[in-house]
């Protein structure tokens, strides 16, 4: 298997990660998100990844934002192509539950609400707003944008939003068992209200059932002049249908083979319907000798805080396949 | 009168203009700050002042951050300069009492409390350890830093860090006629409690007397990599102390002429004895014909927002002293 599917086009003498973090209080639906040890923990994983990104370690609680079975949150794959490549990442607060421990570029948002019940996010249009702000600033910092997310929960905003836009999705998860019956259930409620709201409005579709993330992520696309890579699965994707449907070329996408491998969901075709291209990173988790890491290749955890795009970018940077797995690995193993 | 008293050897290719906006309770005692129609409002004023800046308006509240003298905020200088160069502002969050309404780099922290009663930065050391890491995100984004501040009540909390590391200082006001009496009477309180702490540590007397732009500041000031202006009268003075205190060269200020020729205040002299260097910008307030912007040459406002380092910045840029006065008068007689 090669390392990337196909490797981008790209280089770049100033490229920048930046990590969305949001909430939506879907990830606390019993079942719905494996990113944290319990439901009301999911709320914490956020500030607990970027913790690990940015320092290396969790210092703030005492609990690792570790799935219930002990698979490494993919923010540790994040945090070791950061010590790789020495890139310092940029976390962008779109709305979070709790103050985060790092400093973020903050758009002062708030959480996602559950969209079964009212407008998750009743300031779409203002978030993009902002988002468009940050596209601008971020463009005068880099010339390459890797542009990841974390949102516990977010893989079944996305699927509302892919849904809601006119494509018959399936989305990834982070559970080996997609919990596809709870999300459809979800998504069901929610396409009602969208039906009743009577609109094909991509924003309006954010603010009625999406999270704080979309719109932010949809708003820097907006303005970054630079190259672009978004950086994950079905939530990434559905940022760049929101894209898409404004009228904009969506932008290339970075994962890992783990989110196209799963047979649950349809990223690859639904990449071709938005029109958008996606590369593909094989970090051989099978063989690297780490139990947890392993668990990725049987379809636990698959991607988050832009692991996939992270890895890519290394590559991008001229580091070796060989090199990318072992940081990995060095950093896992004293990390979980 | 020349332009500039002196200028920088300074070239840039990516400058940045970046803005630290927090609170200390000091400015809702009457009397201590003008930077606002009221002493409950000067909290507001780093909020309305940073839309200001952004946006070119204030649209967020129906009142606007003048003095009660109708005295036009310094703000509105820093927006005709963003204008005039094309570039795009940063605002820091370091510790505001309410939300703002821009994106900001936020350090999460918390508005100063009055140094009188308790400490009025706790978190001081987490604060410069965050400035650091901001600082070394910005060292890639820009070649050339202007740092600038915006804290009401703020001359209060410089003066009282500056005597408590060993200054015989007198700082400016946003006053004509500084309320020397009452911040002297405020300051002898503040210096009983750093000598009873038995502390000479510059980061400690932020703990005890500062407010949340300062180890911010000093954090990002210690980390930079490029060149560094910082941009303000007395209240980066107390910065630049700070970091000569830290065994770190003190960096060079860039004001209004309205600092320097405060006969209540020292600035230049304490500049001096900081080991520091100033430029000074003499905008010819006097010769516009705006009222309000003539109050600035009767020693009203003088400084804030960085407005002097955004205006040593644009002549960098190569812009003509007649074309930055122009700018600043056409905006101001359109916002005023």
């Amino acid at each position: 298997m090669p390392f990337l599917s196909e490797s981008p086009d790209i280089t770049a003498e100033n490229p920048l990660m930046a990590l969305v973090l949001g909430n939506t209080m879907l990830s606390t639906v019993p079942g719905i998100s494996g990113a944290g040890q319990t439901p009301e923990k999911t709320l914490l994983t956020p500030n607990l990844d970027s913790e690990l990104v940015m320092t290396g370690s969790i210092a703030s609680m005492s609990f690792k934002p570790n799935t219930p079975t002990g698979c490494p949150t993919p923010a540790s794959i994040t945090r070791s192509m950061m010590q790789l490549t020495g890139l310092l990442p940029l976390f962008i607060n779109a709305g979070l539950r709790h103050q985060p421990g790092v400093p973020c570029l903050d758009m002062y948002g708030s959480p996602g609400g559950d969209p079964r019940f009212g407008d998750a996010v009743p300031d779409a249009c203002g978030l993009f707003r902002r988002g468009e702000m940050a596209g601008r600033f971020l463009s005068r910092c880099s010339d390459l944008l890797v542009l990841g997310e974390c949102v516990p929960g977010g893989t079944t905003t996305a699927l509302c939003v892919l849904k809601a836009l006119g494509y018959d999705a399936r989305v990834s998860s982070s559970y080996v068992e997609n919990p596809v019956t709870l999300k459809d259930e979800v998504c069901r409620e929610v396409l009602g209200r969208v039906r009743n709201a009577g609109t094909s409005d991509p924003l309006e579709i954010l603010r009625l059932a999406g999270d704080p993330m979309m719109p932010v992520a949809a708003g820097i696309a907006s303005t970054y002049s630079g190259r672009l890579l978004l950086a994950g699965g079905t939530q990434m994707l559905a940022v760049a249908a929101v894209l898409k449907a404004l009228g904009r070329n969506p932008p290339p996408l970075a994962t890992t083979v783990y989110v196209r491998d799963d047979s649950s969901a349809s990223f690859p075709r639904t990449v071709e319907e938005v029109g958008a291209v996606a590369y593909y990173v094989d970090p051989n988790f099978a063989n690297l000798g780490h139990v947890g890491l392993a668990r990725y290749c049987i379809g636990e955890v698959k991607e988050g805080m832009g692991a996939g795009g992270a890895m890519v970018l290394a590559s991008l940077m001229g580091f070796a396949p060989e090199e990318i797995s072992k940081a990995i690995f060095d950093f896992v193993r004293e990390y979980s």
